[in-house]
Order: structure tokens, then sequence, then C-alpha cells
């Protein structure tokens, strides 16, 4: 039997880091890291794979951390834990020792119980380089496509089919897309640039079924209408991976993620959990939230990670920070939107502006900045910010995560000191948070 | 005589967020800006007139806010102030009567003492729109231009002209371009890229004479040596504009700027300096120091203007963030280098990485990241950051300027909950900061 002091399953985002950041404190542990995947997928860039990359080889994760780390790597699945012995058992029936494990699972696309999701030609975002593939190869040969649910992925992934020419609707149960994360104008800034992109929305409708023989052929909407199809994408939300650890009696949380301390330990003080399979706390209730983002994981696996021999780091929550691309409009959020904050109780202020993101406007390729910021309102502390934009608001979200992280008041955004250029910022005395929080101080 | 509650004398980046400022805190002031410029510029957009703008106009700042903030603007030009009267006097002979007074008539380029700097087609960054419609007509007739000092302004101005095709040396008397802000292996970083876009440097070089009978025909070297020019850029640095407030006989500090208060007040309690005109102190030792930002200018009229009828706010010193391009690149600083840091006498530690800015890094236009950042050793506190890279480059150094700001440590960042996509980021477990903190921390 091996012997390992550091266990860690799961490869992707969370895994590694964990991995890596163990090492850093352990310099002499021994570390495994086993995984069933040959080759990891990059999760986010999963969609790109459709239309702005060649193929899903490029969208592969380097493995040059686990040589540079000293971690020995198994390409295998763990089929069980046994807690008592503290053993994990693998498919290919080996057993390995651990005197702390890390669970880093994953996340898995949900599939909603309708008629025809198992036929030929309905996909999920799969973390899968051959089912991938097989993906790829369909949309090769489809002119119509249709997403069910118009939530990040399924937003991402039709803009993708877009790309490659492809007629796309997509079928979303509420009233807009990206509505369970944005606030209404910028739900409707995303479904405008979508309809520009030349993508169908059907909002406020429900698909009944898929339907076809063996392939796909067509979606059966709740009032009988059927819409043509050769491929369907499943992008309805995504589950943690909860299988091991349940069949270990691990205690699952509210949300059906193993439920963690905030150390990042499970039930079992020996078992961490990080990533999309463990729960989330938000940042601002320390109540239990569904909400599996990179950011969130890597931060997860640094905690717990650190913490694996003795507590050093605590998770101060989740803020959610995120953002995407539609057509060549970037998109963001950090925290709270207003009406997530009005349904938490809080009594909030908010502020807007539009801005060039570049200065003077006639910067080549400037594009306008929607920005809204929402404020708790008798401390004027920043509790969110929603962005739509061009390519810098990938790392404006990031900037307004610190504030939010550091519970920043707009008094101190006011007086942030910011640096601008022309090719790359707003003008210096319009700067887009500075001036919001000037006018909410 | 006109009478005002709040005289702003100067209307660019400084004077105009002073007087928007003025007005949201004192709604039913009146509010009197005079300005010397029919057309105000934006000038960190005034290089880009060279080369990526058309035309001067095109990097004009709309005079919008004047009429949203309800403040009367004056086109004149201030000759004197009265200190005992409260009143200032005009070029068109008006006086003004005042109860607080903004100076912030801002800074301009250093005319070095060598022969020939009188030529025709001599120039200087002027912030003056005739001026520089006579630059351009100048250079559609040129073919050699010689920058004298490879600061930023020197790069900025050279950049761009090689846009226009012409022939471009860069002469500056220290061995590296930009060696007064970035340390060495960033110097080295620019100077490639300024190479690879055709500019010829010449560093470790003394300009002694500038050569020509009415017009420039050359550059006459420390050596001798003579390089052919038809127009020469002076790009030596810039000074505060303090006549008036000399004649006026307000304190001058160290730098040679208006002395003021961490609350912008001068050595008149009526009378604020905002801006380039005003002596600006280090966040990190609190004594003068020279730099004349955009980002720093608009901090400083946000205090003073606030402060004006009762102290509200206070400076917390200048952390120096700013970005600029070359050719595609983009580089920025914010806070020490570790040279500056070292120099000051801080124990300090670095950390470094090099990190495609998109993820995976096949995606379209990605580019190499190199961040640098330093730490006060001994209590991991980050003192500043170097970045060359991308277009992303003018909003991380934001991020880390908040760092820097709040004093936050290796251990904060490193933890700092960030968002990621393909299009914008470097991947999840390779963020640049959070990785060099974590190594770091």
């Amino acid at each position: 039997m091996k012997e390992a002091d550091i266990v860690v399953i799961g490869g992707n985002n969370a895994g590694h880091v964990a991995a890596e950041v163990a090492r850093k404190y352990y310099k002499d542990a021994k570390i495994v890291l086993i995984r069933k995947e040959k080759v990891v997928l990059c999760p986010c860039g999963i969609p790109y794979i459709f239309g702005t990359l060649k193929s899903p080889e490029q969208a592969a994760y380097s493995d040059r951390y686990i040589s540079e780390h000293n971690i020995d790597l198994i390409i295998d699945e763990v089929t069980s834990i046994d807690r008592d012995k503290r053993t994990i058992t693998t498919l290919k029936g080996e057993t390995i020792g651990y005197k702390k494990l890390v669970l880093a699972t994953g996340s898995q696309a949900i599939v909603p119980p309708i008629p025809g999701v198992d036929l030929e030609n309905v996909f999920v975002a799969k973390k899968d380089i051959d089912y991938l593939r097989g993906f790829l190869e369909a949309l090769d040969k489809a002119k119509n496509v249709v997403t069910i649910g118009g939530g990040f992925i399924g937003v991402e992934f039709s803009d993708e089919f877009r790309k490659r020419g492809l007629d796309v609707t997509i079928i979303e149960m509420l009233p807009h897309c990206l509505q369970l994360v944005f606030d209404l104008e910028f739900c409707i800034m995303a479904e405008n640039k979508l309809r520009q992109r030349g993508i169908k929305l059907m909002t406020n409708t429900r698909a009944k079924a898929i339907i076809g023989e063996r392939k796909v052929e067509g979606v059966e909407l709740a009032d009988g209408e059927k819409i043509p199809a050769d491929i369907v994408l499943l992008g309805i939300g995504m589950r943690p991976n909860t299988e091991l650890a349940q069949k270990a009696g691990l205690k699952i949380g509210e949300t059906r993620a193993i439920w963690v301390d905030e150390y990042g330990r499970t039930s079992d003080e020996d078992i961490f959990a990080v990533g999309d399979c463990a729960e989330k706390r938000s940042f601002f209730t320390g109540r239990p939230i569904p909400l599996g983002l990179a950011s969130i994981a890597t931060n997860e696996a640094r905690v717990a990670a650190a913490n694996l021999f003795g507590i050093r780091r605590k998770n101060m929550g989740a803020v959610g920070a995120f953002s995407t691309i539609i057509g060549d409009s970037g998109m963001g959020k950090v925290g709270l939107s207003e009406k997530e904050a009005t349904d938490l109780g809080f009594e909030i202020t908010t502020g807007e502006t539009i801005i060039s993101d570049k200065h003077p406007p006639a910067m080549p390729n400037s594009k306008e900045i929607s920005m809204k910021l929402v404020f708790e309102k008798a401390s004027k502390r920043i509790l969110g910010a929603q962005i739509f934009g061009g390519s810098s608001v990938g790392e404006i979200v990031n900037i307004l995560s610190v504030f939010i992280q550091k519970k920043m008041t707009a008094e101190e955004m006011a007086l942030c000191q910011v640096g601008t250029h022309p090719a790359f910022t707003p003008a210096p005395p319009a700067y887009h948070f500075v001036t919001i929080a000037e006018e909410a101080a």
C-alpha cells in the first residue's frame, strides 16, 4: 500500500492550487494528486473551443506544476474513502494511505428531467476532451442549434456557436437571460448584444421535450411549438460532485455541496473540500450559496491547503467575482446586484455612470462602459458592482472586488488614486467608480 | 467688480474636478472657473495626436461639466492675486472677488539651457491647440525626428512619430530610457519594444546643442557627433507653473511647486492649490516629491474642493499610479520600484511572474504579462508594482494601487478573490499578483 501525507482528489483549478500551495507550506510532505483525466481542460475555456479556438487541445491546462512542485500524479478514479483507516481506493484497485485528504471533485452539468435528453446530439458542458471532440464533430454537420438555458454557460456557448455561422436559439424560462445574477438593465444590454450577434432569444419559454428518433430533430416548447434543432445544448446549471463524500458519510450542506467550515474542513477534520464540490458561504450574509466560480475555487484551495496540518487561514466567504464576453463586449459582476441586496434586506443606494473606456473617446476601439454600484445606505459601504463595456471589464471587476472585500466606503473609493491612460482607461476627471463614489459619498 | 464664492484658476484635470466637486459640496455657491484656453486638451492625450488620432481637436476635453454644474466659465488669464482684498485681476482687466481661491495652474515643459532651443521646429509637449497644429504641420514635412529625453513624454511621442513613418532617434543622458521610474529589467523590456518599433536609442548620450540656421538641421552630441533632424522634441520634464503664486507671496516648496498642507491649503488658508502646480508628498515617506500625474491631480482636487469651507478630507500622499503604451505593449507602475524602495532605506523582498494575459494562451491576441512586486520585508506590506504586458495593464495598475493605498500584505493579496475569464485575464491558478503574493507570504 502506498502512503502519502497529503492526497488531493481532482486536478482542475481547486485540486491544482491545493496541491501547489500544500507544497509551499509542507516542503517535505509526500503529496499525491489523483485525477480521472489524462488531460485537464481549463473549465472557463470550454465554450471557446467552439468558435474562438481551433480544438479542445488548445483549452488544455499545462501539467508543468506537477513536476515543478514535486507532486505525484496518478491518473485513476477514486472509488471510496475509508475514514477509519485513512485510505482511499481507486478503480484500478490501488489503495493509498493519507494523513490529510483534499476533495476537489468538482461539479457536473445538470441534466433536466425532460423527455429526449438521451437523444444523440444532446450535449452539456462536460470537462472531457473526447466528449468535446465529439461535440465539435456534431457541430460541423449541424445547421440549427438550440441552447436550453440563458445563464452564463448558455450565453457563452451560444455566442461561440454563432461564430461558426450556425442558427442559434436560446430558450430561457425566466423573462430575461442572466436574470439570476444581473439587474434588469444589464440583462437587457446582454440580450441586445446577443440579438445583434444574430442569436434568437426565446425568454419566458419552457422546453417541454427534446424530440427526434435517434438523433435530435427539434425542441418542443410548453405551448406545443416545435423548434428545429440538429444540436441541443443543456445549459441549466451545475451540481457539485459529492458521491464519494456521501459514500464516506461526510456531511452534505444545504446547497447539496460538501459541508465545510471556514477553514475548509469537512465534518471529518482530516478531510478538506475545495472548489465546486464544497459548499460556499456568502461574504455578505455567511449563509450557504450555490456558486461555482474559479475565483472561489482557487481561493478555497489556498485557504484549505495552508490549514492541512494546523489552522493558518480563514475563508471570509465568497464575493462572487466574474466576467464574460458577448461578441466584443465585456460584462462582469462582483458582490450583490440591487435586486439581490434588496432581497437580502439591505437598505441600499445605487449609482451609475456611462463613460468611454478610453480617452479621448476618439482613441481607436473605444467602447462605452456602463457601471452600476450598490452601496449600503447608512454606511455607504460598497456591496456590489455590475459592468458592461469592453475588454477592460475583466480587470475592473477585480478592482471592485478588492473594494468589496476590504469593506470600503464610497468616500474611500472617491479618494482612490487611479492611473489613467488614453489607450487603456476613461479620462481622469470622469474615471468610472471614482465619480460614482464621489456622487454617493 | 464681480464677486464669487469660489474662484478656480485653471481648467485642466485638477481645475475641472475642483470646480465639479466644489459644486457637489456647496450647492448654492457662485463658482467661477477662469482659464486661458478656449479649448482644453486632455494632457495625456497629446502624444496621441501625432499618430493614433487624426487631429488636435480629437484630444479636446468636453466642456459639458461647466453647464451641468452651473459653473461660470471665463476665458482669460489671471495676472495677479490681491490676498488682502481677496480679489484676482485678469489680463482683460477684470477684477473678481473670491472667498476661496483654488490654483490649478498646471505645469509646462522644461526647456534645457542648450544652444539652439529657439530654432524653428524645436517643440515641447505644450497644452495649446494652435501650437500643436503647427507641430503637426511641421511633422508632415519632416523625415528625421530627434527626441531629447527618454522619459515618458519622450517615449510616447517617439512611438507616435514612428506611426507616421518618420525616422526617430531618442537621446537619453542616463544609461536607460525610463530609468527614473522603472527597475532595470523593465527599462530593458521597454527599450527592446522601442527598438522593435524601429526607434533608434542613444542612451548614455548628451545633446550639446541643437544646430541649424533658422530651422533645425540636427543635434550635436557631447562627443561632437551630429545627428540629422528636421524636428527636435524636448522631452526633459515638466515644471510647475508657480509665477502667480510667487507674485502673491505664497510659500513655494522644496520641489519648486506651491507648498500645500495635507488638506490642500497653501500658506494662505483661503487659497488652495491642486494638480501639477501644487507640491506632492510621497505616500510612503511624507516627503515632497516631484511627480506630475493626472491620477494625483484629480485626487488633490477632490480633497481640496471638499475642504474649501471646512476640513473634510485629507491627502494621504501620492502613490504614483500610471501606465503607458509602446506599440501594442502596455506598461505600468504604482508605488516604489525596487531601486526606489532600497534608496529610501526600506528592507524589501521582491517577487516576479511571467504569465499569459489570457487563458488558455491560445486565446486570440494573448500577450505575456511580466509583473514585479516589491514588499517591505518584515511586514510583507506591498510597496510597489511594475508591469509590462498588454492592454489589461492599465486597470491592473489600479488593482495594485488599491492594495498599496490600503497597506495590504502579501497574505491578504494571496487570498484576494479575483474573477478570471479566458478573453480578459490569466488562468485562475496562475493569476499574477495572487501567485506572487502567495510565494511572498
